[in-house]
């Protein structure tokens, strides 16, 4: 693995980036949040995730009323530098919801097409 | 797991939702890329990866000319609908660099932290 820094990591024109949070425990996806450059400084300053909030437009540091606290063991910057991993240690839960990843929704239609290859026209 | 359907994802204003890509048999983060609605339909219906390129504005199916193919096993929407969990299985490398996942080079700055708590101010 090389290393890079934050001058590497490519915001969009928004500013932003998206952080994909990964269990650094057992590998599973937990949510998928925006960092803008401050919100990155003050994770690696921090050790623990902060967020760009689009909705509320406002640093957001993750668990702060719950408790849910997202403890950073390492951050990665895919090949283009536009998006990040984060592996963390998640106190709690890390979606609103309660449960512990935020993807807990099945998408459906995989499964009905079995046997229907070409079923692409309308 | 509860289910959704392609109805409850919330693509944004250009139309657009990212995909988070997962190894389904080691559970490593691939890559991110981004999804349309009609990229969804075809992954959905061919059960392999198909994405939006916004570079070239054109649909983008993976491995097409690599033969890096991804496999869909599942697809997960997460608690908003506005992020995708795209859980395959990979042919080759993900990334085209060669290296099997994007998430190939650590952002620097956690461990230089270390001992230095404090230094949030300017």
């Amino acid at each position: 693995m090389t290393g890079v820094t934050i001058g590497d990591v490519r915001f969009d024109d928004r500013g932003l980036v998206p952080a994909v949070v990964q269990d650094a425990e057992n590998g599973d996806v937990l949510m998928v949040a925006w960092m803008n450059r401050d919100a990155l400084e003050r994770t690696l300053e921090e050790k623990r995730t902060v967020f760009w909030s689009r909705s509320r437009q406002e640093l957001w540091r993750k668990g702060e009323t719950s408790g849910h606290v997202q403890h950073v063991e390492e951050i990665s910057a895919d090949c283009d530098g536009d998006t990040l991993l984060v592996r963390v240690h998640q106190v709690g839960a890390a979606c609103h919801t309660g449960e512990r990843s935020c993807f807990h929704r099945r998408l459906g239609g995989l499964e009905n097409e079995a046997g229907r290859p070409d079923r692409r026209s309308p």
